[in-house]
């Protein structure tokens, strides 16, 4: 394999790489929900990133695939666990584990899922293996405490911005970052390079989590493919709404506090109130400076690299691709 | 530290350790459940087990400590998840963390004790840690393998003695074997001697186990220290009962059938039937047949082991007080 893959190709090898690794194991409550979860479809961004970063430092990508592997698994047990808490009983159109099993299987089979993404680091000698599980073992608990400041904000009123913006960062930016990095370590880049690239991700998936808050707000339902005000109507603490809440004038801030303390019938009069005041405070230019400027900083990241432009081209056509719904 | 310590002053080392390296972190939901399982009290067996491997093969016990807290961060991780999945009220006489906090905060908290057992051997040279963290992976499969199969037997009413046995093993057994082979590790323990105290942990836990099926219907209440006949009228899968299954007549069969499939008011009588059939049955006899057996084969496996006898007693101590109360 080389660099000059596209992503659909890096896809396609590696479900197919997966789907050879997926067997039919005993107990068969504890490892039909894992194929189950690995074969729900999805983009699979997580593995791809992890294959084009080992390509992008000279590695063979075929070399990433147990890693990749592992990436994919620990997203899945996450989503797992996470949609146990979150009571969700879909996951990619399909029932989720704990509504086609039961919540036991969830936790259990999530457990095993975890466990299993550890042993796919084995193949790895001894130093890569340690510096990858490492890598592994800090960012899962970041995803973690990510999970867990989700839901203590849920129960909160005072969440500033800055702390949203930390719990967004483990939950989700952190993941991609790991994923990337995990491929230079399998390609022996250097820490540096490694890190720049870790950095890239970090930030690309932070613009990406911030534009997915404006999204929801003032997206195109036909682009974004889910109901517009759908956080609003929630009351979700969203990137817009905390940032409203710094630039907001005390009027603002106290119909701010009425509109997301009830639930109206009328749901098109309140995603209108809320996001004139969003618009109105400035929160809206600041929101997507934001996004401007995370992205910014993630490009900035991938320039410092030391390979050739060409080589680059692909995480830079990833990167745009996926900011293009901004506007 | 030497090995002339005692299993009690390994306890309290062990203890020291742990109380040193438990701070409070944020979030606290989910730092906070963790601190208290840790605290919970407990024999401690298992990382003790863990010190005094490295020491019988003439490492030093304090560079153990750390996986000797991961062990105990496992078994504390296991607890959890199992608590909820069993729907316990009570671990050890107080609240379990999904009571006293929630189910949510368990499954999360649980998840995260799994993540910092693994990051307790990041302190180990790469080869010794890439020994260790397989190891480690393999056994906690295992232990969720075990849990599987113990809920899928509940469901079920033709497991064999030979299916109920790997439930055993998985479930208890390997861990105190790995807690062992895990010191023989970091002792550079050559990999048969490793091997062999692997073994001795594996076939001591089965007996432990067996026995404290056996101990349930036959034991003193005085030193079992639990309600005599509690898995009868529970009517539990245990040893006894399995054995009795495939050694009863056809008409003990039916009649242990009966009771069973039965929740009677008068305790007494379905307990004294149930015993009866065991004892006639031949199954007790079986089945202290089997302890001695698994016993013996524990000690023998220690026998292998090239150190001096002297450094073996305390395993042949604690192998003897864990079995001391058979008769």
């Amino acid at each position: 394999m080389t660099h000059l893959y596209s992503t659909e190709q890096y896809k396609t090898a590696f479900i197919t790489y997966m789907e050879a690794t997926i067997k039919a194991k005993e107990p068969a409550n504890l490892y039909d929900p894992i194929a189950y979860m690995l074969r729900l479809g999805g983009k699979r961004i997580r593995p791809i990133l992890t294959l084009m970063a080992t390509d992008l430092f000279g590695g063979n990508a075929s070399a990433a695939m147990d890693a990749a592997l592992a990436v994919e698994m620990f997203h899945s047990f996450s989503l797992v666990h996470d949609d146990i808490m979150d009571a969700a009983p879909l996951r990619r159109g399909k029932p989720t584990v704990h509504e086609k099993w039961d919540a036991n299987t969830g936790i259990l089979s999530g457990d095993a899922m975890l466990l299993q993404a550890y042993q796919l680091f084995e193949g790895y000698s001894p130093a890569t293996f340690k510096s990858l599980v490492k890598l592994f073992s800090k960012t899962a608990l970041q995803v973690c405490e990510g999970q867990q400041y989700d839901m203590d904000f849920q129960q909160r009123n005072d969440v500033s911005l800055r702390e949203y913006t930390t719990m967004i960062m483990y939950k989700t930016a952190v993941l991609l970052a790991a994923a990337l990095k995990i491929g230079a370590i399998i390609a022996e880049a250097n820490r540096k390079e490694a890190d720049a690239l870790y950095r890239f991700g970090e930030n690309l998936g932070l613009a990406f989590q911030i534009q997915d808050d404006y999204l929801d707000a003032f997206g195109d339902m036909a682009t974004f493919g889910k109901q517009i005000g759908g956080d609003i109507l929630e009351n979700k603490k969203t990137f817009l709404l905390l940032q409203a809440m710094t630039l907001a004038s005390d009027d603002q801030v106290k119909a701010l506090r009425h509109w997301y303390s009830i639930q109206p019938e009328d749901c098109t009069a309140k995603i209108e109130a809320v996001t004139t005041i969003f618009r109105e405070s400035g929160a809206v230019q600041e929101t997507q400076k934001q996004i401007v400027q995370y992205t910014r900083k993630a490009f900035e990241a991938l320039d410092t690299i030391a390979v050739p432009d060409a080589k680059k081209e692909a995480f830079r056509m990833f990167g745009e691709s996926l900011m293009a719904r901004t506007v």
